[in-house]
């Protein structure tokens, strides 16, 4: 049977890793504010807005979710881990958000403890959000940066993760070729993206069946190219073009999707039409680059080793002048997250981390190559998760 | 001829008015990393990331973006407004982000100057990200906390702005006419959300031609429920329905389009198959709100007394007991913005204001009632910007 979310034992052995390091560092209680450190350690998702929220994990006491009065009948229905919720009207109200805040903390017994908190606002801040920050509202407590521990244990996936993580890559691996037989010339990227992510979808809540739901995202799968069509292709965060698709092209695709909240990436260059001579070639030289990172991945090397083998590959083909950006990055809950395959980044990699992996070149005026795929770091080496064609042929769309 | 932008001279118009700022402050520049507050005053918008990114706008010399190595040649293509752009390769290379940014804010000459800024740390800091503080980078530099300035720029919309309004509000009103033609029992209401979208959006680009493109979203108009279907509807912020749509649901729907970077908000309280006497009451007692929020609009009211104009109805029907939110925030770039037409606010509201207007009711288990429109303060009243149909029969769907 196909898992859609982590089983509840995941979450409670991540909370109890949590009090462990609270333990450790004489801490009285953890205060979140991020939302995918609060979907991480409950599995509740809920929209992120100038409304303050926070998860409150006290070394001994009630899990408590404290936010707006519009998500209060929502906790129950999505998590078991949250305990407890406590709520003021809205925001910015007639007493502010950050009091109550101050009062729950004080009802909890933790007005004089030591906090670990991420943010010391003590609210996400987002979207014309005023307040005074939670550690000038509860003076006798004392607060402690906190900010990388849920971060840094999100770096290595669990079993149950990557289980995920694979559902993810089947669906994303639907929906691209779904997105390479629906595209043609004459078509708005738009149009063909919007297409290929509603027919995928939709075979996939089917086949998938009652029990699933997208946790993180608004669709459950998505393909499409964000823009990136022809001389637009060398924006590798181009947003949107406004011409029709055009023989000749190279597009850049990119297909995720959600499961348990978790999302592989997988991206291709495709081109339109006869490759030209200069297209074949950049395009295999982007191919050879992705091949020697591949090859260079296991458990302790470097990160900075894996960007290293890609620059090798450009600069022998003369085309290290069209590189724009590093060879990957980790992933799971957010678009991006570490580790960093950077030059710059001598972490080593370790068994259970899951990274893209994607140089690129990019000509001004011309066209972009990249592929991503998603790679698990396995225990002697590694395992490409996305199993979309890579080879030129095969993105041929003629 | 429809606008798909603002004039090049509005934003110019901006960039003297923080100009003017500076000069009345005594600041030598401001620093921005908020991505919207960029594209408040250039038009440009690019992807945030764990990747630093600023606007800086000297009070004399160019107006400098600076960012990672793959916005360098982004950025010319959508505005004039930045004379310059400064870049390093990737996070976190082998030189940090931020010490590049100490190093740019050098070469401009702003060492030792008096820079406003709108985030101390320098970065938007997101996915990841870990840095010093630009403050602690560059010493001798004196910064001053500005994050209001732009936020306060944006509250009263220009002609310009509005006409970009008017016509999301065109399309908006297209893709709601789709959803409820498509919403039907026995679908799964992503499906609906994403046919109406794939249609919407296709048509309104063939309409507008090869001149448009969305410059802050994905698709150029989308529609959908966003989870809020039979029972579920009772979630506000509900993300996400496992089951399909019955016969006898309420289901609470949302469209908006990207004009130029600007979106309406439109949603409606849908009932499918012959409402009951309660679904009756509710969906009464939720629009006799709204058009007492409506009759009370115009300038010099307090925010607070919009609120309390929906209150007095809910209290009067005995249903205040259902309210989970205020009645209604500012719009135009983000989701939410300010005013809040929330009772703790007694700001005065102003001619050229764009609002929400959504009272709601929410009962748990049952169903939400809700429907939202944008609203323009006018020098005389208010003008309801959206205009699809409100009352319950063309709401019903059989």
């Amino acid at each position: 049977m196909v898992k859609f979310s982590l089983s509840e034992r995941e979450y409670e052995r991540r909370v109890e890793k949590v009090r462990k390091v609270l333990r450790r560092r004489r801490l009285d209680a953890l205060y979140l504010t991020n939302s995918t450190s609060i979907f991480y350690l409950t599995g509740y998702s809920f929209i992120t807005t100038e409304r303050p929220a926070a998860l409150i994990i006290p070394l001994d006491g009630k899990i408590t979710f404290m936010g707006p009065l519009l998500e209060e009948d929502h906790v129950p229905l999505k998590t078991r881990i949250i305990e407890e919720v406590k709520t003021y009207v809205d925001y910015p109200g007639e007493k502010h958000p950050i009091d109550y805040f101050a009062d729950f903390l004080k009802e909890m017994k933790l007005a004089n403890k030591r906090i670990g908190i991420d943010n010391k606002a003590g609210a996400a801040g987002i979207w014309g959000y005023k307040g005074p920050p939670i550690t000038k509202k509860l003076r006798g407590a004392k607060f402690v940066d906190m900010k990388d521990l849920i971060p840094s244990m999100r770096l290595i996936k669990s079993e149950e993760e990557i289980t995920l993580i694979r559902e993810s890559a089947k669906w994303a691996n639907l929906a691209h070729s779904l997105l390479q037989e629906y595209t043609e010339e004459g078509l708005w990227d738009v149009e063909v993206a919007l297409a290929a992510t509603y027919e995928a979808s939709t075979i996939m809540k089917k086949t998938l069946g009652p029990e699933y739901e997208p946790l993180r995202r608004s669709v459950p799968v998505s393909a499409g190219f964000r823009g990136q069509v022809g001389e637009m292709s060398a924006i590798p965060h181009s947003m949107a073009t406004k011409r029709v698709i055009r023989k000749g092209d190279v597009v850049v695709t990119g297909a995720s999707a959600d499961v348990g909240g978790y999302s592989c990436e997988l991206e291709r260059t495709m081109i339109v039409g006869k490759p030209t001579a200069k297209q074949k070639r950049y395009f295999n030289v982007m191919v050879k680059a992705q091949e020697a990172a591949f090859n260079t991945f296991k458990p302790g090397v470097k990160c900075s080793e894996i960007d290293k083998a890609t620059i090798r590959v450009f600069k022998k083909a003369g085309l290290m002048h069209l590189v724009r950006h590093h060879s990957g990055h980790g992933l799971g809950l957010e678009g991006h997250e570490p580790p960093w395959l950077d030059i710059g980044n001598d972490e080593p990699l370790k068994a259970g981390m899951v990274v893209s992996c994607e140089p690129g070149i990019y000509e001004t005026g011309f066209a972009g190559f990249r592929h991503s795929d998603t790679v698990l770091i396995t225990e002697d080496g590694a395992e490409i998760i996305t199993y979309y064609p890579r080879d030129l042929d095969s993105l041929t769309i003629t």
